[in-house]
């Protein structure tokens, strides 16, 4: 793969936050090396984040931030891998990979180095299939299909706006189960990349995520965490549960399943457990309030979906707790900024 | 595993429909040979169909079906698999496991015979999680969990209903996924079992399955097939949206993905056609039917439930054809035969 012409290397921007020097780029040349990189800088701005030479990357921290944003950088996260999705604003490309800079190169069984990469654009690049479950899994692998039973007009499929992918080595557990199973690791290779079908919610991790930009983008908002908030450890799936509930109503699919990474190091979970704790109560509310969330026919842009949401928001998970009223407020900044950044082009539609 | 006690044991019987004798035992002897056998004899009753020594079974040809069941022997199919579903009824036991007797015994990765029964128990033994997804598959698996994100609320899961299992080699494709990709062979062994979620129909296939009798037996009606019916290879599918709208309702888990069996042989793609080719236009409405299914919360029992979607199936599919009418009359003979063969016991509830 790694010889071979990258698909999309114009098409698509690699964001990595971080705090540390780059070091685990070594590892990932062969595969990243074409494309451009965002990073991220989190916290203090004055510190110097080495990146190996050969990458071609623009880095920016919160300095950058504020310049560029002004008073709508309230919106975006600091200390928290939230601040990631300032990257998403500030890209031009159609697509988009994240990935933390703890997640290393995995193997498949064979020995062989995965190409996460390739995996993701390869999931993108083909139908989603939410509205009726394949028992093969996705029916556009090699060697797969559509099994009987399935219906005819369905196998068309629809556009696949997330990909996202695994973690094999450290899962990715909360604190409770964190410290209830401190050994545990994944070991387990599966096979797959499946739709996750209409309706249906998941835990969307930001560790290892590709997505169309063009196609969701100004929904792939990590939300408030980290310093001042009352919260975190919740960025990706905050805009995991947005994402699914306005691909579901735009007609837009998410995958799950292949490409794996390997995951090297478990974070503390003492301090994830602090991080967490309102969101482990929280999380019981928002879950059926995204469950039941139902948008309205007129919504027909993401930036539209969005507004939409926080609103319901601030209208109803307000009642749990002030934060999410000044969530829902950021959540509009958010789309405020993202449409500054990205001027509506009349010819392409929203914000593309 | 076959030479430890099987979990069990005096709980389920193996449902086998066939025409032909019964050679395949053979290889499954160290895995089924502590099990009860059912076997559908179709087609002719005059054949004397040969059972390999030391397995401990029971017959039933149509003549026997006719004699036991009277006028409601109609409601059981003839010339086709779906004759099967006689030994759901006939059987006594808590769980079922109903297989082809074209499959064989699959090897894992590793080489190692895969005990598709045992995995099919483990499965039916463990909860099932339909209402969020969990991206690591089956949280109750070896070394799995549930991930970040996924509410603690519903970590409890549910009683699974139905394990579906999948097949090696030949797959299971409609006539003309079979006419355009006569080579294909299903070489990918996913390691994973997960919940189909809440609202999400699937295909399911009756070459591979396991079924708690007690909780959805009821509803495992596998229609009216083959000899004076205008459809086959429906049968499976049509138990299978039954089956998940009922679960659905009742708040029942359907799981597929392990064990795999080694699917051995393609039936003919032409008779196959023949067969299905009404269902192929049906379909298109029969899903969104089922898809938009809804029970009144009044049924509390699966006869209940059969019997007011054998309404609906009359009410509305009866419009595509008469076909659904007699098919809606035929799902309340079975309910009534059921009942039969299997009265309430006042102590347990209905059917058991």
């Amino acid at each position: 793969m790694a010889t071979s012409d990258p698909p999309l290397k114009d098409d698509l921007d690699i964001v990595i936050p971080t705090i540390r020097n780059l070091d685990f780029l070594e590892m990932w040349r062969p595969f990243f090396q074409p494309y451009h990189l965002i990073i991220i800088q989190d916290g203090d701005p004055s510190r110097i984040i080495k990146v190996p030479n050969g990458f071609d990357y623009e880095l920016y921290n919160r300095n950058d931030i504020n310049k560029i944003l002004g008073p709508k950088a309230s919106c975006i996260s600091f200390k928290d891998s939230a601040c990631r999705c300032f990257g998403y604003m500030i890209s031009k490309k159609k697509y988009i990979f994240t990935i933390d800079d703890d997640c290393f190169v995995a193997k498949d069984p064979t020995g062989k180095d995965i190409d996460a990469l390739s995996q993701h654009i390869r999931n993108l690049l083909h139908p989603s299939t939410p509205y009726f479950f394949n028992t093969l899994y996705d029916p556009f692998s090699d060697g797969a299909d559509f099994v009987r039973g399935y219906p005819f007009s369905l196998r068309e499929g629809i556009p696949t706006a997330v990909s996202h992918g695994l973690w094999l080595n450290i899962p990715d557990y909360d604190a409770p189960t964190q410290l209830v199973k401190p050994r545990e690791r994944n070991n387990r290779y599966v096979d797959a990349v499946m739709t996750i079908p209409k309706g249906t919610l998941f835990p969307m991790c930001g560790m290892n995520l590709a997505f169309d930009r063009q196609l969701i983008g100004p929904a792939m908002y990590f939300g408030l965490m980290g310093d001042g908030q009352p919260i975190g450890r919740y960025d990706d799936m905050w805009a995991g549960w947005c994402v699914k509930v306005i691909c579901d109503h735009l007609g837009f699919g998410i995958k799950t399943g292949l490409p794996y990474i390997w995951h090297s190091k478990a974070s503390n979970p003492f301090v994830n457990l602090k991080k967490e704790y309102k969101g482990i109560f929280w999380q019981e509310e928002i879950i059926p309030f995204f469950q039941a969330a139902i948008l309205p026919k007129e919504c027909t842009t993401v930036q539209q979906c969005y507004v939409e949401l926080s609103k319901q928001v601030k209208d109803k998970l307000g009642k749990i707790d002030p934060y999410f009223v000044k969530l829902g407020d950021a959540m509009i900044t958010w789309i405020q900024a993202w449409d500054e950044l990205n001027p509506i082009d009349a010819k392409k539609g929203n914000g593309k």
